[in-house]
């Protein structure tokens, strides 16, 4: 099986760290380049999160590049420090890589690997989906180069996390979200209604953090920063896989058992509903729920189990 | 046990009929007057259709006020006759009532009743919301009159049913529904998330119309045509019972197995979340999802059964 070749969209954070560390693991990927954007911290602590973490993962040929510090129609808020720490990382200091950004931007580096990788490149975006807007502005065409576009973001039929209606990466930047969900290539949406089914249990974090490895036992230390904000979610230190679900969703591995093909929009205006994720599952009532000519598939369930597959495959491959 | 005096307001409508001849039916109801407000048709028509209901339950006595024929932001559009049908009872047409509708509008009478039956009148409303909105600018006390408001409408993590985020009755009077749901009234919401799961079946629909009794006999008639509709939606003749669902809610004969207490607002911006339900239901991770302040309880799952206690009252009492 040939590998899929990729290009990352993130805002490293923790949950991205896991999805980093997912892509360099499995052999089904190969992880081009990286971009970021701001969401869970600023876009250059970001990147500068990223190549540490490549760094230590072994990986430092794979680059990275810095995107929008701004969204569409609001300045960067500050980040979510109570979910992801000060630096993104939930305040675990990562041996500083000597690698540097690159001089192209993210959304530039985009549009360059979709042309050098015409039809086969993947983009899995975990964050909000400025830069991926800003690609389709610089390369309309854009949809015409990629094979697949998998984003970890909204909120079908579950409850929203930043606010009652809207996952967080799509409410920091709805305008960008519309933009880049109204645009012709095949989606497929990864929304709150499945990451937040798969938990990784304390179990789970012990199992990396007492490994012995350097990059599994530096994702189980930051996940113990994670896993106390999501206390406040599940009444139990855990956490939802919000990320590395989407990445391994998008490379074919896990198997996904209700994800209906239907016609999807963002919610832009400043009410209540702002950045809502509106997926017409109208259908649902009567079977599959797809849509003809809908080119967004929602994947509301997965088969269970991701976390120990998660864990199995970063412990086999560092 | 003490009866409970119900105002209802209406958009009659073949669920509303069920809706009625329940609310006649049930031992712990006493209605008191119907308001009828545009929606499956014209309000003046949905009056009609109720006093012929009520002569024909023999119930010629519960006065009907005509209320409101546009709603707050835009003219009435002309109903559903594709889900109820010209007249709102699926074409059939009922003995006419002698009784006209009353002189007072429909906001004046619920005002009119809360005011009678201060701290005891329960408001069951089963349509647009713009008589309540219009009750609420008429008498701003209006909440501390009321004992209780139940309303069918929204969607709160069920698909819509007009569009994609939106059920109907949300639908066409959003402003007027934001109003309602931000009044420190004590509120049950019954959205389509337990409506869409009581349905009655052509088994339900044949005992009613072979009863040999007016009343029921009638309703078997036109949920045909209801039924019709909702193959659409279920791949099989039957349909959800949304308003007898809401108002047996009210009276509390319906157990609810599922129902936070949490803050809710209406999207009235013009997006793809128009008339959008948010619920602040992001609690439920952790069990109840109850909010401190809260004043809406939504119902979100109910005990199965409904239909067959719909029709056994319906049945006993006709």
């Amino acid at each position: 099986m040939d590998t899929i070749p990729v290009y990352l969209d993130c805002d490293t954070g923790i949950d991205d760290a896991l999805a980093i560390a997912h892509l360099l693991a499995s052999p089904r990927a190969e992880l081009l380049g990286v971009g970021t954007v701001s969401g869970n911290s600023d876009a250059a602590q970001c990147a500068r999160n990223t190549l540490d973490l490549l760094a230590l993962a072994g990986r430092p040929d794979i680059p990275v590049a810095v995107g929008n510090h701004d969204f569409q129609a609001a300045p960067y808020g500050g980040g979510s420090p109570h979910v992801h720490g000060d630096n993104g990382m939930g305040g675990l200091e990562l041996p500083r890589a000597p690698r540097e950004p690159e001089t192209e931007s993210a959304a530039q580096m985009l549009v360059r690997l979709a042309r050098e990788h015409r039809g086969r490149l993947h983009v899995i975006a975990v964050a909000p989906l400025t830069n991926l807007a800003e690609a389709l502005r610089l390369e309309p065409r854009l949809p015409e180069l990629v094979a697949h576009v998998t984003i970890m973001g909204g909120a079908a039929l579950a409850p929203g996390n930043l606010t009652p209606a809207a996952e967080a990466n799509i409410f920091h930047d709805p305008e960008a979200a519309a933009d880049v969900l109204a645009a012709p290539w095949e989606l497929t949406l990864v929304p709150l209604d499945v990451t937040m089914t798969e938990v990784m249990e304390e179990e789970h974090r012990l199992r990396l953090l007492n490994s012995g490895k350097p990059l599994p036992e530096a994702l189980g230390r930051m996940l113990e920063y994670y896993f106390e904000f999501y206390r406040g979610i599940f009444g139990r230190p855990c956490s939802a896989m919000h990320d590395p679900l989407a990445a391994a969703i998008a490379l074919g591995e896990v198997t996904v058992t209700r994800a209906p093909v239907v016609r999807a929009a963002v919610e832009t205006g400043h009410g209540p509903a702002r950045g809502a994720t509106v997926c017409d599952l109208r259908g649902i009532y009567r079977g599959s729920g797809d849509q003809d000519g809908a080119h967004c598939r929602v994947v509301l369930e997965a088969e269970p189990g991701f976390p120990d597959f998660l864990v199995d495959g970063l412990l086999r491959a560092f």
